[in-house]
């Protein structure tokens, strides 16, 4: 197990990063079409193809998700994607044609201190195909991906993933980009909302403190910019349909209320993305699905905090610190 | 400040129960039109009139809403209250009639040992009518109201509230009735999953417990019913519209996530309901509304914590343990 989204059978995870950009892309490609899902927590989102997922709608499978910087610029990373599947002859056939269906949505790091004058035609189409060319079972956390210019805050954020098996064998999984508004933090102090469901050491093994630092529950929100966003994608190969893949989706977007403070603001564009691979043998019940559910939104509360713990700060001055930067001391096994 | 949601200006809050029935009905009623909001986490929702508060929908504002035992009987309590409203000659006005508007929610406590044997009229129209003819700013917390038939996994549910003050003095509650399917404590640890936001010693003073039980993280799921459901209302002072409004409803389900493991399951059929009473002078900014939103989420959690803590169990054998039964001792201020 490798504690990655990855370690749910059936798909592979890509990422590019363009350092002078400060900016990058995420691209979760299915080895065959997932049954896909989406629940929409927040109230700003940056979405590109995701009305096909609504379980009324026609097309029930994807062939991939896109997560990307660039606010909505970074919808273009869908399109990449497709590029890239369409050339492997991989997509939903309408007659002699393939159009590969990948959902996509983007987070705000467009005043993160990157170059962002591209012109008239956007970076991330190119990146998305970069990403999606070099996916596989392994992949970068912390400042890498779609992760890789976001921020919470007063911390750096970043890419995390985590993933759970269910008492009943099944896999679940998060990859997660966050750009939250608000704090993974429990105020100014080390440890994590998120705590109560770290699994080993994974991120930095604090715990949740014993006395709450004074500002604990202090209300804070990112100051520079008015567009913040956690994007999700749970995966499990638990085999539902697209109801309960949406069932799955709707449940993992606890995680980000177990993690962040404040969850589902106005001015968070948080996209939680679902889908069942089904590659397990056994048919889920509906027991299995409240549980899966349950490991969706914990994977994705520890994946917030994987993110944020992995983190390095960007090197452009004031950039927000990271949290190893503040805080890494703190960690279990950290060099005093 | 009385720490329940009547600390909103503009609102009233009743309540009727049938102890041989085992079930009750909890009542919101405000003293003029107050706009309406609502999100609909959970799986199996029981719903009356909840349509129209869709932000696209033309009915803006609400009369009340109604809170209710009995599964989908239990919606008949919206008839109750609208026909107590009406005798007032409240309501919507159409040519010279009044429609009271009362979204109702329902839970399910069929089960719980209470005679529901009511044959062709359930009791729920009657026992709203007396819920809101009763009410006012003080009620009674755990076994009541709608919260009187309710259970969780392993514990005695019942009715919560709780309230919160803004940065900005605008003022927010919540009121909530817990029979969730899962559980509210850290596996049979007395500890809340809502410890991080309890105020004072509201719900027992445990803090969050040091190292956790070894089933903390345990799937756990109520066996004996499979409908299950935590309802809520949530309240503010400041002026939203519609579509704000809504906003909070969205925010204040992380509540419940906050408070409850698992949440938003397939068979919890949890409503949150949000009015805005615009009592409040001030024009609330989007900063606000996110921190109202946060704020009504943290009175989500600590009501549902309370309602478990206020508690006390039904006469029935085999009636689950109450919270301070099975843990009273560990509440700070409790006779040893």
């Amino acid at each position: 197990m490798r504690n990655l989204i990855t370690d749910v059978p059936g798909l592979v995870v890509g990422a590019a990063e363009d350092a002078r950009l400060a900016s990058g892309v995420s691209v979760v490609i299915f080895d065959e079409p997932a049954v896909g899902g989406m629940a929409i927590p927040g109230g700003a989102p940056a979405l590109r193809d995701g009305a096909l997922l609504a379980p009324e709608m026609t097309v029930e499978r994807v062939n991939g998700f896109a997560l990307s910087g660039g606010s909505a610029f970074g919808l273009d990373a869908a399109g990449g994607v497709m590029a890239y599947l369409a050339a492997q002859g991989r997509g939903f056939t309408v007659g002699s044609m393939r159009v590969p269906i990948v959902p996509g949505a983007a987070l705000f790091d467009l005043a993160n201190g990157g170059d962002k004058a591209w012109g008239r035609r956007s970076p991330y189409g190119d990146l998305a195909f970069e990403a999606a060319a070099s996916a596989g079972l392994d992949f970068a956390l912390g400042t890498a991906g779609a992760g890789y210019g976001a921020t919470t805050c007063d911390l750096k954020g970043g890419l995390g993933s985590a993933s759970a098996v269910s008492s009943r064998g099944f896999l679940v999984g998060a990859l997660v980009a966050v750009n939250a508004a608000g704090r993974p933090t429990r105020g100014s102090a080390p440890h994590f909302w998120a705590a109560p469901y770290e699994r080993g050491v994974e991120f930095g093994g604090l715990g949740a403190g014993g006395a709450p630092a004074a500002d604990a529950l202090a209300f804070a929100l990112k100051s520079d910019a008015r567009v913040n966003t956690t994007l999700a994608v749970v995966a499990t190969d638990a085999a539902f349909d697209k109801a309960r893949t949406t069932r799955v989706a709707i449940m993992a977007s606890g995680g980000v209320a177990l993690a962040l403070r404040p969850a589902f603001a106005p001015e968070d564009g948080d996209v939680v993305f679902a889908a069942s691979t089904a590659r397990a043998a056994e048919a889920p019940t509906l027991r299995d699905l409240a549980e899966i559910g349950a490991l969706a939104a914990e994977c994705v509360a520890r994946a917030i905090a994987r993110g944020v713990f992995e983190a390095t700060p960007l090197p452009f001055p004031g950039a927000k610190p990271s949290w190893k930067g503040r805080y890494g001391q703190w960690a279990v096994g950290s060099r005093q």
